[in-house]
């Protein structure tokens, strides 16, 4: 079991701004996320585009905003669970709160901070009738652990950012990667692009452009993938997993069973404090919503300022919260 | 007469980021601050000093946090009054305002957005007895005009950034620049202390360190001032300008009396849209109170943005508002 103050679910900016203030505060912060990296929607949806609104960056690309933020909050060493579902929330006798990961993961806090974003990050998954069959083992969705491809063929799939990065760093880990796009080019980065072309070219990688998937084929254990041509002729490539990279979508998931006043998706606060409906239960960042409500990033941060002064009574019940300046009292305020 | 769509009372670092947000729904916007240069807080009290909480910087000064904010609202060409405080509101038969400098400057605008921080910068004076009689005159508080010293005498006095600062800029211009303080070490940046140390010692400034002002002579106009030394006898410099510099203390000034509600010196609005209770006049930053308002940079970021989505029915009452991205739609959205 983890142990830690505050419990943020939810890695994108917001979240991880609130282990900032947190810090100010002396709580401590873990965040479980289920996407493998952290950045939120930044990370997963638009690395490498500029943002224009994050005051005193007249331009900044997404991830190095994600980047700063993480150098900014290391001075409070959060810890991390990624790649882990939140499922449920339970109340302990005492009011402090155990988080349950999809793998089991326990978080003992005190205080519950919900940064889910539009929600839990689920793949876009291909249309083949024995998908399910071969889920958890030899199809993947998300690349967690690139070594659990060492030495193994593997069939990538997608024509996005994800199906280049992961082919170009895939291809030196395993035996065998082939890339199958339906469309005849890319909608990732260009020069993301042109190197899996220069690779294709030299034989580092197996390129299958305008092709479509049509089965997967194996008993138990996936041992090959038929693919049509542009022609509909079928050709069928050997391979021990599949990746499709489909790109995720946003689902509010399992954050609407555990009793939070709702409405249209997102979680109902009150704007004094951004708490819930449920004492120790706190929703910041693009998840929740009141009146004026702006999903924007700035409108996170300040969110998390204020949530982090409510929070703050139930993780130091005996003391007295008194208000700093960072540029008078460093970062060590409280 | 200035004809723009808001018109924004304070150019610290929440006006200059309403001008931005302003700025992505097409309204233009003028800025009046009584301070002679633009940053409020940040450029007048600590422009030298780090700031930690800031979003996505893990430290930055003060003044470079300013810097940045004047190239991010560059695109959208705001225009500027400085030194001059604003004195009235005057409300025209069509709903729209007139802001009322006072220096005569008249501001017509359809919204008013007041981010005025703790309120108007007012200068602390010296105690002499006859220093009103010289005000507007022969003493100034505040440099404006560098210009107007050029091959003047002049008498600077304190021993902060200021007054650091000044006397090494106006070493060059003015005809005789004497620095004088009452202690005998400076509170200023060290290296501006010992640039004032170094042209102490070439001759370029008159240095009179642990000197007390005693009084200011002339008839009409200045022409001497007399102090006295750690021992007590006295010395009279001969000069044509005297320029105090003992810093600045802001005071809500006028702006009690424009018929908003306040409260503890903060102006009271709603959370919604930070609206005050007078239509068309909104306000953000410290300028404001509300349940759980905090003091803090990111807040007044926070509070432009929304404010602008209500702000923007008075501008174009007949179009209706779309909400887009600046990564998507670059920062000409609307
Ligand atoms: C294309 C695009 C462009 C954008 N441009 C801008 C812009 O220019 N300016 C701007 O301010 N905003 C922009 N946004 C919006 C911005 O990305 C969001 O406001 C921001 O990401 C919200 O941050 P967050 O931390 O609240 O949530 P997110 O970034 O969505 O992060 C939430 C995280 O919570 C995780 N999560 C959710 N539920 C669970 C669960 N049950 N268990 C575990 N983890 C969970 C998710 O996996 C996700 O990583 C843009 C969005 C998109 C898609
Ligand atoms: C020493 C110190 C350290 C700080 N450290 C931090 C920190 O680490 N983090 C943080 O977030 N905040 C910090 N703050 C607070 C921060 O400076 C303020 O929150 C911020 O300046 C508020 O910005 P603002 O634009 O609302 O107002 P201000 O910066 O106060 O600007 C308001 C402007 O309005 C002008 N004005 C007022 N009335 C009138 C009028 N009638 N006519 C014309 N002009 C007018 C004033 O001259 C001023 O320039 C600190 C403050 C101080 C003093």
């Amino acid at each position: 079991m983890i142990t830690t103050d505050i419990c943020i679910i939810g890695a994108g900016p917001v979240g991880l701004f609130a282990v900032f203030e947190a810090g100010l505060l002396k709580m401590r912060c873990h965040l479980i996320d289920v996407l493998p990296q952290v950045g939120g929607q930044l990370s997963e949806i638009y690395p490498h585009k500029p943002i224009y609104d994050i005051p005193g960056y007249p331009t900044i690309k997404a991830q190095e905003l994600i980047t700063n933020q993480m150098e900014q909050i290391a001075p409070f060493e959060p810890t991390f669970t990624l790649g882990e579902r939140v499922e449920e929330l339970i109340k302990q006798a005492d009011g402090s709160y155990h988080v349950i990961g999809s793998d089991g993961t326990v978080i003992h806090c005190q205080v519950v901070v919900i940064a889910g974003g539009l929600g839990c990050f689920e793949p876009r998954k291909p249309e083949l009738a024995n998908l399910a069959h071969f889920e958890g083992k030899n199809v993947h969705y998300m690349v967690k652990d690139p070594e659990q491809f060492r030495d193994k063929k593997i069939v990538i799939a997608g024509g996005g950012d994800s199906a280049l990065d992961w082919t170009v760093f895939l291809a030196d880990i395993a035996k065998e990667v082939t890339l199958v796009h339906r469309s005849d080019s890319f909608r990732g980065a260009p020069d993301s692009a042109e190197k899996v072309y220069n690779m294709a070219q030299e034989g580092k990688v197996n390129l299958l452009l305008s092709h479509n998937l049509v089965s997967l084929n194996g008993n138990g254990k996936l041992e090959s993938i038929s693919l049509t041509n542009k022609q509909k002729e079928e050709l069928t490539v050997p391979t021990e997993h599949f990746i499709p990279l489909y790109g995720l979508s946003p689902k509010l998931g399992p954050i609407a069973n555990w009793g939070l006043n709702i409405d249209k998706n997102a979680i109902v606060v009150d704007t004094f404090d951004y708490s819930t409906n449920v004492e120790r239960i706190f929703a910041i960042g693009d998840i929740n919503t009141y009146p004026g409500k702006l999903k924007l990033i700035l409108c996170g941060y300040h969110e998390a300022a204020l949530m982090c002064q409510s929070a703050f009574k139930y993780v130091y019940p005996d003391q007295k919260l008194s208000f700093k300046y960072t540029t008078v009292n460093g970062i060590n305020a409280f």
